[in-house]
């Protein structure tokens, strides 16, 4: 029962390190104290990287989605071009660096959608969305075998249909997909 | 560059376990073979467990949210109700149990919007979102001091604008009232 509320931050009492496999996940441990002066022990903590999501729209309106095979989810999915942000990068560089790796598509205008938290029970990293537009093909991908894809151009309509069937797996893709398309965010 | 483009599935050749801190975390590393052939000696593989989300409207259109404190994230943010999904539970009872466990409210009708995949490089955890209305509260919150939450009531507009803000700064709440609120989403 809520007799008296409090928001304020919990006080890491401990903190003990469990695995660290830099720059893909590091683990740990905190004892934390809550406002009301109980302590947890084993308060779960993860640092992931960052990473971006884009919304590329070509000059005739369509979206530039990817269809790609996601180790973690064993399946392929529709999503959008993005990837992790390196060490001390600005993650609208990666944005830029991602779209034209996996697609060879450039565009001239940028717009941020927002940072969100991932987790933000268990840690700090961000998904940062974008928009860009008009997007067209200056060069070849440069993508590695881990990294195979199809590019796949759909209208706005088919690409928020996909959010809603499923055919977009992904969280931060349907989000991206979400807040650059459909009203009122687009207004 | 791309010669030949091959979206199957990669083989996993060997599986070492790193951490078990069930049901919070689980990390692994797996040797795995890409249809190119190419062995990659260590993809890093994660299990969280499940959550859902929920998007609650009362009889006058309002959308609940909470405003709590997120200790992985170190600070307080708007959220929507949700929790983990609880092994062999059903996500549509987990959300049910949380919108009540809560804030109090009930709501007779529901509406699955998707299940997505938060993090598909790393594992197959999902984010289940859930729409449920008219929402009223029948009872008191049942939290615990972990779970300190104050109960905000916004316009679909305003929730909106939350996201946009960045007030609302989980991208699981963000995605959910996309989805929920946003037209043609929400037609």
């Amino acid at each position: 029962m809520q007799e008296k509320i409090s928001l304020a931050p919990w006080q890491v009492l401990e903190r003990r390190e469990v695995l660290d496999a830099s720059p893909w996940v590091r683990v740990w441990v905190e004892r934390v104290r809550l406002p009301s002066g109980r302590t947890i022990d084993d308060f779960w903590q993860m640092a992931l990287p960052d990473f971006v999501v884009v919304v590329p729209q070509t000059p005739e309106g369509r979206i530039l989605l990817v269809r790609l095979y996601r180790h973690g989810a064993r399946r392929t999915t529709l999503a959008l071009p993005g990837g992790f942000v390196e060490p001390g990068e600005d993650p609208s560089a990666t944005a830029r660096r991602e779209l034209v790796e996996e697609t060879g598509y450039t565009a001239p205008h940028w717009q941020a959608l927002g940072a969100f938290f991932v987790d933000a029970n268990r840690g700090q990293w961000k998904a940062h969305l974008f928009r860009a537009w008009p997007a067209r093909q200056t060069s070849r991908p440069h993508t590695d075998d881990a990294e195979a894809l199809e590019v796949v151009l759909l209208t706005p309509q088919e690409a928020l249909q996909a959010v809603r069937t499923g055919e977009v797996a992904l969280l931060s893709s349907a989000t991206a997909l979400a807040l650059a398309l459909a009203p009122p965010f687009s207004a």
